[in-house]
């Protein structure tokens, strides 16, 4: 018997008809003599709406009324699904995060969890009665209603999965696993029956949309066995847990790419002390995510300093930026929002060399320019135009034999 | 400065509108110096529309998840309103029954108010803050969410001024006040500046659809002042208090109806002890309320019972109560589902003779025949044919002097 926490996103308790599957596919798994506990998000688009409702009262929500009003999606689909699991005959309850409780900070909008209260889980569990928990919801240390973020139901289930010391956490969604790239992109894009944490947070921050960063980062943190299955399809999914030093690592397992972004590029700055912090200072000020900072070896005393933000921040950081350079006479500001990031992952470059250069040697080969490279342990990341992006994905894809059919 | 508890029902914040227009109606009392909390329902038939979802779910929801679901009816509109406040400048917060706590008893769908938690509302007036509470919801025993049965938001508002010690719990609702009846029915029917609380228990007993029953029994046990405004429209409204002992009582207030009756009789039933228990202890176990019941005298050692129930349980209930007679050879049991109640109500009939006489009088000559008459100290109900209640409430109205030209 194990301990199981499944987590189910909006689109697979969009409907009556697919809250009905859901409790099907829950009914079974505790029916194979399983404790289940169950985190499910707020129905299909019903957050947004909420959200178009609240904007229709005034344009800035108070963000304290925003959460308590988010709150209630998941309150929603939590009742729900528990009467469909009790029609079907499965004992079940819903419990939302003032209840348990879910304690987390108090910023509205973007809280972190800090304890889960268990009481109420564990004696469902020990009683045969599946637990469904609302997700993205929390309570303030003053008793308030808070959210943990869009895509934070996929962390309360960890959250949960690590505090009553599950086997594993299932996180169903509409694909059934963790792909080598997009296979929209890629058609021969294949389906990794194991990923290492390591690797799937590299995914997750260079835009690998299955898994949020947070989820895999608590999950990591706390060794819980994470795992991505189809709520629409049964099949094996994908493995997320700690790496088998036993097992040689593949050397790449996957390319993930993210085209929402935008370069912006500080040239001919003086080389000295504090340069970089003075140019970026005023982006990160105002709340603007800066992603990938490469600064070029100084020439002549001068150096290069470039940066991605995420494209709706483009023009706002173009202008910080401008502002900041003003006071280095000499130095141009240029910045283009038709570029795209594609990452190359895998555990096996630590002993591999030779990566690089298959990934230089390939891009070049289709006559790609490489605009900024950054690189970690297990991580080369570069920027190429956007309208080479799906060239460049699909080429390196071959390149490092990732496709279902080997070379 | 007083302190006022304000209720706003579901068509009063049944849109952005509306919660704007009464964001704003709260904003100006307590602009003009006085303490406010607002307790509302959920947004026009949002209620319903949950309702709806749950059956498509299955036919029998379990009652537990079925009022964690309708509670979040009521956190919606609390949500909204909080911010619509707040965005008018006035400062506002939400607040839901679990988090106050409002602890009832724990039976589903009809729990009980036991205790207010008054804490965080009393922080919020103290420092200037307009609370919003969620009406009909309460937190049972045992953590869980319950509701306390349809229209228990003016109860929750009753409970919350009693508890807050407020100088008056206004409700504020689609109509402008109590009448002397119904206004649709009756156009020079009259809005009563004052009515006793033991008049409008008879009246809202009756039919009266103005308030809840349980809410006004709340008021008057403790003598909490009630005031029914238009949320559409400013005006007096109607104060429901304490009877003036040093001003004479009018001595009919109003006429109350119901035509959503049905009566059934069984006659020449033996006039012996435990005959009126053994034709309606079936009825009652069954969970069928009834209303009227009458005994006539015993005529040649027999008597005939008869009594009301609601119209949609009538079916149920004269196949009850035919198998409860059977075992009494010689009855008969007759029903008729095409009946309508009326109840002349008022505090000085307790003073005043006469009131019966008008009444058999005038619809004797309206040729209404009376099929059914129970009197308490200050109502007298009649059950007449539905068809002929318009012509008798009419008649009646105008021969008490209710208009709004006395006669």
């Amino acid at each position: 018997m194990a301990l199981i926490v499944q987590k189910y996103g909006g689109t697979s308790v969009g409907s009556v008809a697919r809250i009905h599957a859901v409790a099907a596919q829950v009914h079974a798994l505790a029916n194979a003599g399983n404790q289940v506990a169950v985190v499910v998000s707020a129905m299909g688009d019903s957050t947004d709406r909420l959200i178009e409702l609240a904007r229709e009262v005034c344009p800035h929500p108070d963000p304290r009324e925003m959460d308590a009003l988010l709150a209630t999606g998941e309150m929603v689909s939590t009742a729900l699904l528990a009467m469909a699991l009790r029609s079907a005959g499965c004992p079940a309850r819903s419990w939302n995060a003032l209840q348990l409780p879910l304690e987390t900070t108090g910023v509205p909008g973007r809280a972190r969890i800090e304890r889960v209260g268990c009481k109420r889980l564990t004696e469902d569990l020990a009683s045969g009665v599946v637990p469904v928990v609302a997700g993205f919801q929390g309570c303030a240390p003053n008793g308030d209603v808070t959210t943990i973020g869009r895509g934070g139901s996929d962390t309360t289930a960890v959250a949960l999965a690590v505090a009553l010391k599950a086997d594993e956490c299932q996180i169903l969604t509409d694909v059934d696993g963790v792909y080598t790239t997009d296979p929209r992109m890629v058609p021969d894009a294949r389906r990794l029956p194991t990923v290492s944490f390591e690797e799937m947070l590299e995914l997750a921050g260079q835009g690998s949309r299955v898994l949020h960063l947070r989820a895999v980062e608590f999950a990591a943190r706390h060794g819980m066995n994470l795992r991505v299955l189809s709520s629409f399809q049964p099949g094996p999914g994908t493995l997320i847990c700690e790496e088998d030093p036993n097992v040689e690592a593949p050397v790449v397992s996957g390319i993930a790419f993210n085209s929402d972004e935008a370069a912006i590029a500080v040239t001919h700055l003086p080389h000295e002390p504090g340069v970089a912090h003075a140019v970026l200072a005023p982006v990160a000020s105002a709340g603007i995510e800066v992603d990938m900072i490469v600064i070029a070896a100084p020439n002549e005393g001068r150096v290069d300093l470039t940066f991605t933000v995420h494209r709706d921040d483009f023009g706002e950081a173009l202008k910080l930026t401008q502002g900041a350079a003003a006071r280095y006479p000499g130095t141009a500001v240029a910045g283009d929002d038709r570029v795209a990031k594609l990452a190359v992952v895998g555990s096996g470059m630590r002993s591999h060399a030779g990566v690089a250069a298959t990934l230089f040697k390939t891009l070049g080969q289709e006559g790609i320019n490489l605009r900024l490279v950054s690189t970690s342990e297990i991580k080369i990341s570069v920027l190429v135009e956007e309208r080479r992006l799906e060239r460049a994905v699909r080429a390196l894809h071959a390149a490092y034999g990732l496709g279902a059919a080997k070379p």
